[in-house]
């Protein structure tokens, strides 16, 4: 299933013991479904408190055959009203919402007015300073490609290998709302990485640090050397790929 | 004062004992800055629990003089984060934020998508129906002018004349989200005067009622001829009017 989710209520993705979680809200509405059958869910990334998702990939194993129409409906309907269902599919025993992921697409939104949008304030950054464009662009240009992603990974990250390729790192600023949209894709991305490359692109984007460092932080495969970790609310999951067989029988 | 609010978590904007209200946050934001003295405000207009403001009015009397910019600056410091003060004027004696206002601009947002967005849900009215465009404004088209609003104002009302004009009541579908965007300008509304004509204008888009009914429910003058009160979630109080003379000095 595709799902997408206003994260701001949710102590993120995982269930946790005592927690409003994502998994926890599914798992109990699924539960629900199953007349008290626990159903396990597996999410294609564990976003974090307060991150969004327009189009986070569940799977699980349903004890009996409902059309994927039906389960669209229920789930939309059993669920709670921060969680929406968009898509509902039946794959075979090999899908897996996770490992089979080649790919994400996140967008990261800063609300840049020097007063902070009271309706955009729990879905984008406020960082009011004056920020260069071109500047900004030519940061994130350095960012793309395949890179030892060492010094934007959470010192918590339980990943041995932190090569990850970007595909794109772009911003475009929205003709409507002003708001300065950022759009990361990738093959996979480090616990907080997107975040932690956001803390640094501002400094950069509003001149507090030197172009020049973008590339002598990712050297420095060090995540001190990097700015601080921007607030969640400015992510959001945008989209999870897969190969295009995967999901064609 | 011109400020916006997110109207979700308050119980509308007038103040009520143990209840959080927009006036309530004000006054006691106000009244830390004055070291203890009671300050009242005044609104333009008191929107319902749950109705939003982009350009609410307010104005008040305090005790010494702060530069408009420093008053400014400082009730977005002390003021909660649901509540941005946008502008901040001195004005004279004879200001009155609401009887010299001389009209309101309303915007009321629907969500015609099969799906709710869990983004726009505490900002928009979800309408699942197909809505025909055309209908809707030529229902739209029959409120304007100077009519008795005796059958789109709350039972609840305590205005003796409900005889209002409407300069403005308009539809638009957003290009980009999808939504439909209804604009109502009028010389001043009766309590709950665009919810109701929202849940009668609903029952005509979506084709449950003819659309020779609205003139019929004018006619009436009565609540009971029109339609529910639409969610107080879609209202907006974007603007409030004034002579052009009353704010410049």
């Amino acid at each position: 299933m595709k799902l997408a989710y206003d994260g701001t209520a949710f102590s993120g993705f995982q269930i946790q013991p005592n927690k409003r979680t994502v998994q926890g809200e599914i798992e109990k509405a699924l539960s629900k479904m199953a007349k008290g059958d626990f159903i396990r869910i597996k999410g294609a990334g564990r976003t974090d408190a307060g991150v969004h998702a327009r189009g986070q990939m569940i799977h699980f194993d349903y004890p009996k055959y409902i059309p994927a129409e039906g389960m669209l409906r229920a789930m939309n309907t059993l669920g709670p009203e921060d969680i929406v269902f968009l898509n509902s599919e039946i794959v075979d025993q090999t899908f897996h919402s996770q490992y089979l992921a080649t790919g994400k697409i996140y967008q990261y939104r800063v609300d840049n007015h020097q007063l902070k949008d009271p309706f955009t304030r729990l879905y984008a950054h406020h960082h009011p300073f004056e920020m260069d464009l071109k500047r900004t662009q030519k940061a994130l240009a350095v960012l793309e490609g395949t890179h030892d992603f060492t010094s934007f990974a959470s010192a918590h990250s339980d990943k041995e290998d932190k090569t990850r390729t970007i595909y794109e790192a772009s911003v475009m600023i929205d003709e409507k709302t002003e708001e300065w949209i950022f759009t990361f894709r990738g093959n996979g991305f480090l616990y907080n990485m997107i975040r932690i490359i956001m803390g640094t692109i501002l400094q950069i984007a509003d001149g507090r640090r030197p172009l020049e460092d973008i590339k002598r932080i990712l050297e420095a495969k060090d995540r001190t050397a990097a700015g601080p970790t921007a607030s969640p609310k400015g992510l959001c999951m945008m989209e999870v790929l897969y190969d295009e067989h995967t999901l064609d029988e």
